[in-house]
């Protein structure tokens, strides 16, 4: 039941543990994009509203999350701004803008949060993060690969183990319908039957073409291409009499040949039957999928006219969009979340300052530390807090200590004390710490 | 002359190198926080608008960004939801809906974009970023010490530097309005001019003081003691008659000598006429100041029933807040963007599979690399993308490196160029990395 304190429906909180282990990826994301010399590029949450409308479609347009205009305007009830609903149309605006001072070729990542007014659900959400790689600007499939191959690097690193790349070319697909006689006019309709194939059985697609008019003969014949044991090789062996085939194919096989050298084989393979659902592709087209997972964690390809669609300048483009919430959902959860790796502890209010400078002393070491700021005075409520924290040290210091000029250091795994010369105490964390391995060690 | 393809106004766009020197900053901030034991939460961009409204005053009120609701109700222009408008709201939310799950204390920082419907201007954004640390459910001034210690730690860390605190308790201000007699109903008002001290002459408080109803022989008398030579040894002299006020010191002194053993000496200082304009500070209060800038950049204090007035549970809390726009302003520009170590020339599509290679040999040694993508063959053209993309190597791999089964690599910086085996290649720059200083480098 959600309650009055809840963030609104499809939002999260995000509270420590779950916000560093999100971090941890987003950082390892970004460290394999500019070792590839991707850029990144933020842009604000929302953008004046006829920037976004009418580059979604008419279902997307719906889920645009709009904002009241302010002042005087505010009684009329109409928008001027709308929060961002991908990274696409906002790389299009900077590229309009900033046309010259952008490099060239402009490869660029954006993470960041996105907002659709989608109907919540199972892991689908109403504010989440898109992660976005693209270059601006070359037509070579090297800019293809390079995507794929960062994709990969990002995957591998988060310890994603069996994915694949499906790989195909908008270009194999128009050669397809050529060679299999398919209308024009039925193309599209016959493509979005086609995707429907890793889903549904190969009579229920064949019946589905028919039903758009496509002869069930014909409709037939493509299915079973599609879908034989022998599937690449018929269609390849088909291609060749499509000179736009030909030209996919040889696309598909120069960006598998700069992929097979540095992915582990088997990684990347040709998938006639993947289209995508987007419109706006033109070139290589691919997915990763991951055995046992529905659906792809990424997706991409060359889409070399939408920048000028979406109001930006005519650049040929290729890139990539990666599932992060799909693919944090396959993580596994960060360690037990550690707040402090000493926790002092305060015996006499006499003592506090010379508490508030221990803390300091394991911080200058490099440790997180904070002094006890609990109201009790009892040493066992106290090192329930220090454990509480993950401490690995608690620091004791009572009228003992002061006359012995001493701390008490109690590791908290042991139990072990110690004492150390109160002058020294940064010295000796500083020395313990070279020694012991720290979970989330502020560094 | 704003354009179409301007960020909305009051917004900005960030490219690289203004994004990278942001980052850089944010992350000291979070690695002095977390050495502090202070933990990251994430709330979403917007809020239910019930939670939002009523909570800012009037003023605060019409400066929120509304978002429409959607689907069927979008005709009605009516707002559901409201863009975050600061941190502390939110937080409050958090602490009623997590409870027992939160630590006690909870500490915790958060850094994030928040919205206002202000006039933009010269530093003043519709979308900017606010950095809040705040201690829940400590009484102790151990905690108010301990945030200012690490606002302490994030501002010299970042190389500013000749900041100090400026320190006060509301709880003096209450023993000043009682020792000089001022009305209770007056109170609010003559800390609001008194707040001005900073700013008008002395003579212009005076006038205004007097023109909120105080007599002016007595706004003569605050007046000067808080503005004489000896103005800190008067107000302690004062505040002896008042029980308040002598709490108020005491707490003051707490907090300053926790600091005095830990900041350079003179770096906090009692001023009894800082007031802080948000009325709902209950205890210390205090400003981080500059010389030379005008406003602070950071302030905070106690605020021990707000959570409550917000919506959250009755718990003591203290904290602070940076002024991340006007800090960020003070920092010296970061160095040269650069987006490669390593730039891989291709001099022939017969070699574009082996260029591929060698920019993810770059990469195995943890150097950014990438190959050239656009289309000119020719290598004056391809060295000045290189130098344009800041790399520090340019590979050179052509008939002749080929015949030889090497690779010529180019020091972009002296024009030196030497043959390294092709297969050898990351060794190669494994070495040389580790001798050489990089800017930037993903590492």
């Amino acid at each position: 039941m959600p309650t009055q304190f809840d963030p609104p429906s499809g939002t999260r909180d995000f509270l420590a543990r779950e916000y560093e282990t999100r971090e941890r990826a987003f950082a390892h994301i970004r460290s394999v994009f500019a070792r590839y010399g991707f850029e990144p590029l933020a842009t604000p949450a929302f953008e004046r509203l006829d920037v976004l409308m009418g580059k979604y479609g008419e279902e997307g347009d719906k889920l645009i999350f709009k904002i009241l205009r302010r002042g005087e305007h505010e009684e009329t009830g109409e928008a001027d701004l709308a929060l961002r609903y991908d990274m696409t149309v906002p790389l299009a605006r900077v590229a309009a803008n900033y046309g010259s001072q952008l490099p060239s070729p402009y490869k660029r990542y954006a993470i960041g949060p996105v907002w659709r007014a989608d109907r919540p659900g199972r892991g689908r959400f109403r504010e989440f993060t898109q992660c976005d790689l693209d270059t601006l600007g070359s037509t070579s499939p090297l800019a293809d690969a390079e995507v794929m191959s960062a994709v990969h690097d990002v995957l591998s690193g988060l310890g994603i183990g069996e994915f694949r790349f499906l790989l195909n070319s908008r270009r194999v697909l128009a050669g397809l319908l050529e060679v299999f006689g398919v209308p024009d006019t039925l193309g599209p309709g016959v493509l979005a039957s086609l995707d429907k194939l890793d889903k549904l059985a190969p009579g229920d697609v064949i019946s589905e073409l028919a039903g758009r008019g496509l002869e069930e003969a014909k409709a037939g014949e493509l299915v079973s291409a599609m879908t034989a044991g022998d599937a690449v090789e018929r269609i390849r062996d088909a291609l060749k009499s499509s000179e736009e085939g030909s030209a996919g194919l040889d696309e598909v096989d120069a960006i598998g040949s700069l992929l097979a050298n540095e992915l582990p084989a088997g990684r990347a393979g040709f998938t006639p039957r993947l289209v995508r659902g987007l419109g706006y592709y033109t070139g290589a087209i691919w997915e990763v999928v991951v055995a046992g997972v529905p659906g792809s964690l990424v997706g991409g390809g060359r889409y070399d006219h939408l920048i000028e669609t979406l109001g930006g300048p005519d650049v040929p483009a290729t890139g990539g969009s990666l599932g992060i919430e799909r693919i944090l959902a396959l993580l596994a959860n960060a360690d037990r979340h550690t707040r402090l790796d000493v926790a002092v502890t305060i015996m006499d209010e006499r003592y506090a300052t010379r508490g508030f400078s221990f803390a300091a002393a394991a911080r200058h070491a490099g440790l997180r530390s904070s002094i006890y700021l609990g109201s009790s005075a009892k040493l066992g409520r106290q090192l329930k807090w220090a454990s509480d924290q993950g401490a690995r040290w608690a620091v004791i210091y009572g009228a003992a200590e002061d006359e012995a000029g001493t701390v008490t250091v109690r590791d908290m795994t042991s139990g072990e004390q110690s004492a150390v010369p109160a002058a020294d105490l940064a010295g000796h964390f500083a020395r313990v710490r070279a020694e012991t391995p720290l979970p989330g060690s502020a560094g």
